[in-house]
Formats: C-alpha cells, sequence, structure tokens
C-alpha cells in the first residue's frame, strides 16, 4: 500500500527516511534498524572524517543488506572575526568556570580543508558503493553529483523553500527533503535569509510539489502515521523522521537528551545559533539563555561550533543538560523511548488504518 | 464523504470555515456565498462596534438561510505608555509626511469601553440567534461561554497550543480552530509567549487532538483539497481558511492587498506587530522594515493599532501597497483570484480524488 515511486527509487519497502542525526545520534544500530524494519537509515557522517565515515559504512554493511545512506554537510565559506570570537569567550568563561574546564584552544578547521574532507568523503561513499547520498547546507557542484549519478547512487538534497527546491531539481538530484520549520536540529538553509525560511509543512509541502517534478520528502515534526499519511495527502511521496528515531532503543543520543524531548511540550523549542553557529531548534536550556540576546553577534559555523566544543562534551560527561544541544522537533509530545521495530510497525499499522477510514 | 462530527455539529455540508477575518475583508457577500455553497461563513466582528454587528447579522440572514458564525476579539487587559507612543509618533512621522496626513489624535479605547462593547456584541449575537461564535485572543467569561450554550449556540475558541486547546476545553467551548505558524493575519496567542507559541501544523494538530475530545479545526496555510485531507489524516475534523478565501472575487480585501498575496511567494511573509501592536503575518513591505528594529519596544494592542490607523487608512484610499497590512499565510503561492464556488468545488473535488488514491 505505500509502495510508490519513492520507495522504488530507493528500494525501500516503505517511504520512511531516518533523518541523518550527526554527532553520534544515529549509530549503526539506528541505521541499520531503520533498513532492517523497511524504511531508509542513513548515516550522519557531517561531522565524520573520511576514514571514520568509511568505518561507518562498513559497519552497517556488517548489520543489514538492505539499502541505506549517507548524508554529507557541503562546506561554505564562512568569517573568522576576532572580535566575535572575543565577545564569545567572555561569555563562555563563566560556563568553562562551571563546568571546571579550560577553553578551548583548538582553532575551527579551515574552509580549505571543510572541501578536502568533504571530497573525499563523496570518494569514499563511490568507493563503497553506497547507493544513496544526501546533502545538506548547499548544492554540491554539478561534477559532484555527476558522478554519485554515473555510479548509480541517488542523490538526494535538503530544502526550506520552494526557491532552494528548484535549484536543487535544476542542480540535476533525484530527490529533495522538504524541512519544514517544524524540524529539529540543524535548519538547511542555503539560499534564504533565517526568517524568510521558516516556513510550515503544511505551506511548504505543498508549493514545493507544485515547483518540482523530482520526488518529495517531507520532515519536520513527523513523528507517526498520520504525519505519513499527511504528507502524501499534501503530494510529498515520503516522510524524513528525525526527533522520532531519536529517541528509539538504538539511537546514540546521550539519555537526558532523550529524557529531555520525553518530558518536553511543543512550546519548549526554539530556535538558535548558539551551539554551532548554524541556526538550529532544539528545547530550550540555560546555555541558550544565556547567549540570547548575542544570537546575531555569533561566529560563523564552524568557528562557533569550535568556541563551544568544549563545553557541550564536558555537559555530556557531567551529565548537565543546561549545556547540551538537546535538539528536537515540534512534536516532543508524541516522542516515545521504543525500538526502532516498534516505531516502524506503529507508523505502518496506523497509516493502514487512516488510508481506510 | 466529508461528513462529520464537526459537520454535524455546526450544521454544514463541508468541514471548511471561512476564517473570520476582521476589518473590511469579510463582507456580507463572503460570508453568505461560503454558507450557501456548503461551508461555514464567518462574519468577523472584532473591529465592528454592537450595531454594525447586528447590522452585518441581518444583512448576511437576507443572502443565506443556512448557518453562519459570528467571531468576537476577547479584550485584553493593556499598558498605555506615553513613552512608547511618543517613540511611535516619532518613527510614524515620516511616513504621515509621505502620505500627506496628519498623526492620528484619537486615543484608543479604553479596556472598559472593549469590555463593554465586547458583552454588548454577545448580546447581539444570542438576540439575533445566530448559531455559531467563535473568539479570539483569549476565553470568554464561563457565564459568556454557558449563556451562549444556554441558547443553543456552537461556541468556538482559537489555540495556538496544546495548552491553551486545553484550556478552551475545560472552559466548556465546544470546538477549538488551531492556528498554525503558517496562519496569516493576527495569532490568537493568549497564554504563551510569541516564540513559544509558533508551532507548525504537522506538530500542532497531532500533539492538540490527543489532548483534547472536543473537534479540532486546523487553520494555518491551507488553501485546498491536500490541505482538508491532510489536516483530516492528523485528526482534525475541519479546517479554516483565511488567504484562500480573501483572493476569491467576493472578499472586502483591497485591490492591492489580494494582488500581494498573488504574486508573493512563501519566502516573502513576515511576523510584526507594527501595524496593530498585536504579533500577525504579513507580506513584508515598507512599513513593516521601518519599524522592525522596534518591533518589541512598540506599545500594546489596542493603542499601537489607533496610531498606525491614519497611516493604514491613507494607505488604501492612496493605493500604496507600501503602507497597508498585507496579511497573508505561508502558502500565497496557492493563492488564486475565483469565486467562493469555485473554490469550494475544487477544494472538495480535490479531496475526493486524494481520498481515492
Amino acid at each position: 500500500m505505500l509502495n510508490n515511486e519513492l520507495t522504488k527509487l530507493l528500494n525501500i519497502d516503505y517511504p520512511i527516511i531516518q533523518a541523518p542525526m550527526a554527532g553520534g545520534i544515529s549509530t549503526t544500530a539506528l541505521v541499520s534498524s531503520v533498513s532492517n524494519y523497511g524504511g531508509l537509515g542513513m548515516i550522519g557522517a557531517g561531522y565524520l572524517n573520511p576514514s571514520q565515515t568509511r568505518e561507518q559504512i562498513r559497519e552497517v554493511r556488517q548489520s543489514t543488506t538492505n539499502h541505506f545512506g549517507v548524508n554529507l554537510f557541503v562546506p561554505t565559506a564562512f568569517q573568522r572575526s576576532d572580535e566575535k570570537i572575543r565577545l564569545v569567550n567572555d561569555l563562555l568563561g563563566p560556563i568553562h568556570d562551571l563546568l571546571e574546564i579550560e577553553k578551548n584552544e583548538i582553532p575551527s578547521p579551515t574552509y580549505e580543508s571543510l572541501v578536502e574532507s568533504f571530497n573525499a568523503q563523496v570518494a569514499v561513499v563511490i568507493e563503497e558503493k553506497v547507493p544513496t547520498c544526501s546533502f545538506t547546507f548547499g548544492i554540491p557542484s554539478i561534477e559532484i553529483i555527476d558522478i554519485l549519478k554515473k555510479h548509480n547512487i541517488t542523490v538526494i538534497g535538503t530544502a526550506t523553500t520552494v526557491k532552494e527546491a528548484v535549484e536543487i531539481e535544476k542542480a540535476g538530484m533525484d530527490i529533495v527533503v522538504v524541512q519544514g520549520s517544524e524540524a529539529g536540529g540543524h535548519r538547511g538553509t542555503f539560499i534564504h535569509d533565517h526568517q524568510e525560511s521558516l516556513v510550515g509543512l503544511m505551506s511548504l509541502i505543498p508549493q514545493v510539489v507544485d515547483n518540482v517534478m523530482i520526488p518529495v520528502i517531507a520532515a519536520g515534526g513527523i513523528m507517526d502515521g498520520r504525519g505519513l499519511m499527511a504528507s502524501l495527502c499534501l503530494g510529498a511521496k515520503g516522510v524524513q523522521m528525525g526527533t522520532a528515531f531519536l529517541t528509539c532503543v538504538e539511537s546514540g543520543a546521550h539519555p537526558l537528551h532523550k529524557e529531555a524531548i520525553l518530558q518536553s511540550t511543543e512550546d519548549q523549542t526554539i530556535l538558535t545559533r548558539a551551539f554551532s553557529g548554524k541556526w538550529a531548534r532544539g528545547i530550550n536550556n540555560k546555555f541558550i539563555e544565556d547567549l540570547h540576546e548575542h544570537e546575531t553577534s555569533l561566529p560563523d559555523f564552524p568557528v562557533q561550533n569550535s568556541l563551544t566544543q568544549g563545553i557541550r562534551k564536558a555537559a555530556s560527561i557531567q551529565n548537565n543538560s543546561d549545556f547540551m544541544s538537546l535538539w528536537s522537533g515540534q512534536s516532543p509530545r508524541l516522542a516515545k523511548n521504543q525500538t526502532v521495530e516498534m516505531l516502524m510497525k506503529k507508523i505502518v499499522d496506523e497509516a493502514k488504518i487512516i488510508k481506510k477510514n
């Protein structure tokens, strides 16, 4: 019943993609479980180096013979402002003291090093014959898209507006994920200003569908069969779920992160660039509140990401959720502590019931 | 096929409510056409006095024998700050000059006068035996809800979060409209801060449905049969549409307002309190840009509303859309210049096709 153009293209049973969640959340267990239960598991390789990417691909292959994918971050040029770095180090000082750590002296990667790593990751994806590759934060070069497609790799882009989706299609990508304002984690916007690109899925999906021919996957606040069927009604061919999988047993999210989501309500998430320099949605906490009035003055990604790395790491180790990035979409009330198998089964069963009524 | 608990409760053929759009948009022609074609037309009486409200009710009755409703604004206490008024008058000075008008000397209504008018409007609704009454910006008193229900008037509340929906149900209201972040015009938030209450419908609908027993109507960016079916999948029993009806022939919106929507894209709307003191979504224009950095310093509603009244009125008369309030939801690409009959037919036909597939 849920077979369609998208499931055929991706070689999956159900049009359900596990959102690639970088930073340890998309474990091999999570990725392979989703693929084993009929969806598409995605390795979140945004913060991995090329050899870590290869390693996880091989691990996933040991746990599933089904299709899965890898997600990469398209590197974007950024500014490094000493003044902004100073401002942030002043703001972070009291937090370093509270957590009893030294401030982070390791400089952030350069744009050139990010490009080199990205290109090497693409080579790994091709060498390891990964069937699907998705991109966030921009559109890779035509050369990269062409070589992936020459190797029969399905290429997926991420858009937050119609304009971005149209560019993704023009560049020759096969599928576009449209990320609504409901979505947790980092915003994939690459053309627009932040405020212009916060479009709810009820609006975003049909307007994108009317403007591209490639299949559209909806992402943002989708947690169950209701969201899947609603997205299909709006014209999408499938859904990508982040928060729903993040609280699954197999996910590598910190227990306090999972717990925060399970205890939160839809009015408790907020958009911030305080953790990384890129806008992202998470559960409001002390770290976000402390930096709130300086949101627009913070350094770009990846500079800010490096500056906060020590704090995020120490907070995790010390089980202090005040200073952890608690990424979450706007549907935390619907999150459950369950296995991937249970979640997949529930989504499909619910979808079938809705279809009947 | 589209008959359900909601259509029975409201005595309509299709679970489609025309959003009450105050300030001249919800004309008698619009309201009665929607009711005549099987939906529920709603008089936007927020800015009408009691006798204007009675007049429009009687006009609508001359054009339809079907059910319709009246929407009222629940008065809320506000602060009048001379400092803020001075700030705004300084900001508006150049705009008054540009439009060649004097600044508005008429003070805004007092809270007491708003309460008196509101109570009188409720009395009119009862005397005129209007079958449906909806409320925005808060919950009327238990006494008002009780007396409306004693007169067999169906009472509808407006919520932007689960908490607000639960309060509406607790107060004894019959139905709740949940307004997603996609929605155009004024935000109906009454419990939360602005940022906390911008929840996309893909998240908002199912979380509200899981927490109340009363029927839920979804509002925000819904323009066609796809949005209707998607909302039903998410658990709503019907939809409320604003922008879709605003660009209809029968609507009283200014031609430049309709044109602006028809030409806009989903990334061009913005949230502002510059026109009225209450947060609202509209197409970005010069007026909003001029006041943008002062958004949080502006006076409350209705003070700001009175201060900008002269400008809005002159801009309308002078056909200057730079200074008009161009309310719109996030789906302007889907707006069409059509009759209510065409729109209703398209919605229902599309819904039936989606149901089949």
